[in-house]
């Protein structure tokens, strides 16, 4: 008899979810963070390798194994590489929202994020015709107020908070938590699918001197053996994996290598049910779970 | 003959002791720190996991061995999770002082430092209906005058420094070292069950950027790697060996089960004391040592 | 059918190629950026170590087995350690240009790249008589300028950007994308041969406490892990391997035997063409590739 | 036929040398740094666990093995913990001068310098009755006038650069590179018996969180990969491999295991020759060698 909840029906009677998703973020992180990066060729071509390689190859081995998965794209990039987020989109994977020039939610005011929500939507649109259900906030740091701008724009779920094993109903806040002086909306929710800092490929590989990067960069085994740890771990709860892969990082041609060993060993887990995010947000939704209320905490 | 003491003598005939204990801090140092990431979402619910998701995994896992434990807890944390502190005594587990938000004792003045100890013993009053006796220092870093106040306060021991292999008493400084004014109280000791950051899980996992850690997220097996020599070596010496880990983080699934495998390792060793630091502390009351008397480097 | 161009066609019908190449910058990079460390006798005799013992060893290390290397020199260091240099020379490797001082072109204004670029020429010819047809820029920071410095200069090859696996000509910009009001010069491209941040010893091996690195120091067989794991994946996908080492770094004694093993596994490989970057560059120049024109990115 | 000179001839016939050598520093270098770190009890307990208990074990692990090692200490250490030194004196090791509370030199006046070294020397005197023979930089970073004010206290030989996998005679500088306007003294040497920072245990295990280390904190055996994959190197090339460990770091019980069973290897290597650092200076001296002049760069 455990202290936690029990886990969640999984569709075909699975024990567990897993999903394989990317962020294309190309150079828009780094352009917000530090404009003056725009002038250095070598950095740049770091950050675009993202939708000229590690993309194509990451689409194709995704493709090999028949495997949908959920790329989460800036609006900046999609306007940038509009190939590439067509080359996604034609393959059948699902476009996840990533902010516009990938801003951290919060840093930014209200009206900002607001603005940073809409741009990347009407890029996405204009650029290849999607209208995501999906949002991702940029740097991983959603504010308190994301949730409430999400649902006021029909997002089905978000995938930026970390402090379950599970999706769940994240209730959206009316009259509290909020800055921007408008009225409350009437309640809702949204589904929360969420992540974790060691399922990311960007503390294993990412290192631009000065810019980014503890000057780590590990072999491409050991940031498998770390994300599968999470897996096991994972599985043995009946949680909900997600792994988060940056193109111009997992991309390359070792680390695309192990990583694909790696969906191989996910794809021959029977009882791990492997679907992009749109997928598991629709399945929680219909579960109907009762929607968790977060509170910031007050010192 | 060694030139280093000889080892305690630990019940039933034991060669060493050991605890796995757990410091559950959830938002508290971060807000301590930086009281503006009370504001992110994201960085909230990375230190809230802890108790929400966490703690009932890692509580599970003590109840499948029947290992009793040690929790150091804010008071701040248990008012913000009083659930939570409950579960933990609920389960006999040892409740200790941890600080009320977690504030690092060396940079606060005399009266700052006895009102967080004293604003964290009510908490822990008022939510748990506990008296802790033990204590160990947030950030682990005590100052000078901290076991003179935690004698003032009748704690039995403190778990924050770090230069023995085993428990010792400690001499609680008179007249010296201090810096408050006050009168010198009669003399007196505590015990001291000495710590190490080679035995903590924060070096192995902590990460938020910007805010904690170096960039390094470990494998499990890595991390255990690192306590498993150390606990090889304290075996060999006779000492004590204290494992710290955080809920937020060696909560993790994939964390959890490795912490489990090292836990069924120091079980099955026959000649290893597994005990909580309340039961060890009581131990070395007992043997009656002469305290010793630290003194403070003069430069 | 992959999404991916088809690989270059290799030498010999070899599948992809490979190239073990050396920064010789002995002091050169620290003092750029930290003129006062040349009062540091420790510091500096930890760079001096390249020209002095490092070099000789990989010179003789090469010569075991018969391979032809690229070692790119700055010209303050050619004028500081001149033998060193005449001796790559008289070995039979190719010397590359890397700067006067190791000057980080993209801090520099137009003039300043300029003045950087004809000194390195100066002092490589003046030193080795030797007109160097291939460019690495310092602390591999090129900027948007650089390849038509470059071309203006008649060099045949740039190796400093990361946006390819394989080699690529390179549109030298015209009318865009550079800052000096000079008329633009008629069209033209370099080959460009493109490096990544995981196949350089640097981020493995360097560390002086507060001037360079994070703390890490690898062990040998990990760093040379992380390089063979993007060999494999570079092979697999028929790219081009391009290794940077460091003399002062590379060339300690147990690092230069695991280089060796890393070498001797390459040239057992049948099926890559192991080369230096010259010859390289020769062979895409004759396939006659249309040149790629690179967009600096407007936010 | 190779670049490098011949290695040196060793007593009996040695392949190469090696030494394993201690830094006692204990507080005395972060007081130096930092002096508010005084009133941090973990703080300095975390440092006095080298004198208190990692010392001794040290000392019993040589004896066990018969093996003389080398000690520096700075003079402040040796007046706080007299008995440690005494301890090591006591056990026929050697004492080397470690500065007096641990000053960086290149980061001292010529003035200050000189009284660093003459307190240092009054302090060993004055505790141990000992007058080193030999000198090792604090911080490992020696200024350019370092040799010259070694050479005029009748010191043999200095062990803080790193331009050489071997010994050699260093020439006093005499007339250049010094800033103290004092007029040359005769022409001399001393015997430098160069280190590197992959043969430190700092790199390894130190870390205090905002003071120093990375965050990283090494399985021993990790350590010992890096520090054996030097030694057959070093064993290969016929040079002197010259490991520093610090008591408060390597003294902990599962790294003092681990390094014991380096030193069972090394004993097991009938072709190296394992002496303290006095031996190897007065073997270096007896052959004679030309001196080497170090010429400070000029930018």
């Amino acid at each position: 008899m455990s202290r936690l909840p029990p886990p969640l029906p999984w569709p075909g009677g699975a024990r567990a979810a897993a999903s394989f998703t990317f962020d294309l973020d190309a150079e828009s992180g780094l352009l917000w963070e530090q404009p003056d990066v725009a002038a250095r060729a070598s950095v740049i071509t770091h950050q675009s390798y993202g939708p000229l390689v590690g993309l194509p190859r990451l689409l194709d081995m995704l493709e090999r194994h028949r495997v949908r998965s959920t790329f989460f794209v800036p609006g900046w990039t999609a306007e940038r590489y509009p190939g590439a987020v067509r080359d996604v989109v034609a393959a059948g994977h699902e476009i996840g929202h990533h902010g516009y020039l990938h801003e951290q939610p919060s840093a930014l005011t209200a009206a900002e994020e607001a603005t940073a929500l809409d741009r990347g939507l009407e890029a996405l649109e204009a650029v290849a015709g999607v209208r995501p259900v999906g949002y991702r906030a940029p740097m991983w740091d959603a504010s308190w107020r994301t949730a409430r701008l999400l649902a006021e724009r029909g997002f089905l779920y978000d995938s930026s908070l970390m402090d379950a094993d599970t999706p769940y109903e994240l209730a959206v806040p009316v009259g509290g938590g909020d800055d921007d002086g408008r009225p409350p909306t009437s309640s809702s929710s949204i589904v929360e699918i969420p992540i974790h800092w060691a399922l990311d490929d960007w503390e294993r590989y990412a290192y631009l001197p000065g810019l980014v990067g503890s000057g780590l960069i590990e072999a491409p085994a050991v940031a498998r053996a770390v994300w599968e740890a999470e897996l096991d771990g994972l599985r043995a709860a009946g949680g909900c994996w997600v792994l988060t892969c940056h193109p111009f990082l997992s991309g390359r041609p070792g680390r695309a290598l192990e990583l694909e060993r790696l969906l191989e060993r996910v794809i021959g887990m029977d009882d791990v049910w492997l679907a992009p995010l749109e997928e598991i947000a629709r399945h929680v939704r219909v579960l109907g779970l009762p929607p968790r209320t977060l509170t910031p905490p007050q010192v």
